[in-house]
């Protein structure tokens, strides 16, 4: 099946849970800061304790690069067990790399996230360089199934910098939600979405029901939920229009156990609780 | 020595050459394929190899990441250790990693790339998301005098789909220098020219003199020479009004003993002939 159409499936069966594995030393918990292994053993263990107990939950992974690299050469051992083992449990991975560049150096990229050691289902691209950030991935979405999701209107406060800027009658981020339309129109599946999906917060959320109307065929990845101040309520709206996203939490998640003052292994349990109530939050809305 | 200060007078006195390490298995010499060590110590090598012959002529390195990511693990390593062994001659590097994203996302990245197996003196930066994505480096700049390009007009064809949008009188990669200038203003050097530099193509000159000009502050890392079509003649027209910026090629020099059709361990000398010959190309026109 298509990469973009069994992320709907999942979203549809499971919810549209995306949890966000941003993961760095200051999440864990003192039992495991405490081991005697290397920061990012620490770091491969807290993720696949968390995987066991939400694998049935999440309709996708998304592993932010950012924190492994943060480790160096430890760090992206550990970014590569946990994208190989959370695929190994049959769940979509979103590598959140942001990567962008020319095209020969996108080559580059796409072997590097699409095969080999850090292998994932689908990753996130900058778009600020054009279609040529872009094209490289083509041949992977065509022969090994694998999907994008391309920043288009960003969940951080200065988004506005440069996406909400007017080009006529549209903004930025309307110009590149209709190319990631028109770039993604080779590439639909089953369920009418692209395998060129769109990276759009929640903080807005009535933009957010402007590009989906707009957007009829891209899927989107929709960061700002929690932590960033998005509500189960704004993300229902758009959902009940069309089952067209899955939402992430990191923070909101994968510090759950924090919140609740556990410190041992029973941690993850307290991850799989708020991951539950996020479930919940959206679901009744829907 | 600001950065910024020391890149400026190397490239003055030397020449401003940047040398750019997008070092991939196919440029390999025979004789380094035929080892019996893993892909990424072969490149390794290679980048060493380099190194020691374009020492005296490099006002920098640049070293694409994604070549190395593509590699995987293996290929992580031989990133870590070319730009380490870069910096322990003394000169430069800029890590070419095209990195941006929120604050708590960006301060992974800027750790990543400012400290540890991956440090480097100055990275490349993509602001799509505004100023949340440069403001993590801004501590690094003033603690430990790192440096930051900022993609503001890139080399390739496509840089056109959003870069040159017209935002009422402006394109979009005039505001996005307006920015780079004004976020700079705090880390100016003694040179005029601030912690905080940009990326703009050399492929089209026009463009670049009306940036030059509009942006004083500002010193350019200049892709596009050579492989990608620009000329001596291009910069030497920029570089005549102020000594503003370093130019780079990859291909147009890491791929010189192939053109030559040496195979062996000679092929160092002939990168360092055709360094020797981009250095002329441009100084001859100052």
């Amino acid at each position: 099946m298509m990469i973009m159409d069994r992320l709907y499936h999942e979203a549809v069966k499971k919810g549209p849970i995306c949890v966000g594995l941003d993961s760095t030393l200051k999440f864990l918990p003192k039992y495991l800061l405490s081991k005697d292994c290397s920061d990012g053993e620490k770091i491969t263990e807290f993720n696949k304790k968390i995987i066991d107990a939400t694998a049935d939950l999440a309709a996708c992974y998304k592993v932010q690069i950012a924190c492994y690299e943060s480790l160096g050469l430890d760090g992206m051992k550990a970014y590569s067990e946990t994208v190989k083992y959370a695929r190994s449990k049959g769940i979509v991975v979103i590598g959140d790399v942001k990567r962008g560049d020319i095209s020969s150096t996108g080559d580059q990229y796409a072997k590097g996230h699409f095969t080999g050691d850090f292998e994932v289902d689908v990753m996130t691209v900058n778009a600020y360089m054009g279609v040529d950030a872009v094209s490289p991935y083509y041949k992977y979405i065509k022969e090994n199934n694998k999907g994008l999701f391309i920043l288009q209107r960003t969940s951080n406060p200065s988004a506005v910098d440069l996406q909400n800027l007017a080009v006529g009658d549209d903004t930025i981020y309307e110009i590149m939600g209709d190319k990631i339309e028109a770039w993604g129109s080779a590439f639909r599946g089953e369920n009418g979405f692209s395998a060129i999906g769109s990276v759009v917060g929640l903080t807005r959320p009535e933009e957010f029901e402007a590009i989906r109307a707009r957007c009829p065929h891209t899927f989107f990845l929709v960061p700002g939920y929690g932590a960033q101040g998005g509500t189960g309520e704004d993300i229902a709206k758009i959902l009940k229009a069309s089952r067209c996203a899955v939402v992430n939490s990191s923070r909101g998640l994968i510090t759950a156990h924090q919140k609740a003052g556990c410190e041992d292994e029973g941690f993850a349990e307290q991850i799989r609780n708020a991951t539950l109530a996020m479930q919940e939050d959206i679901l009744k809305w829907l």
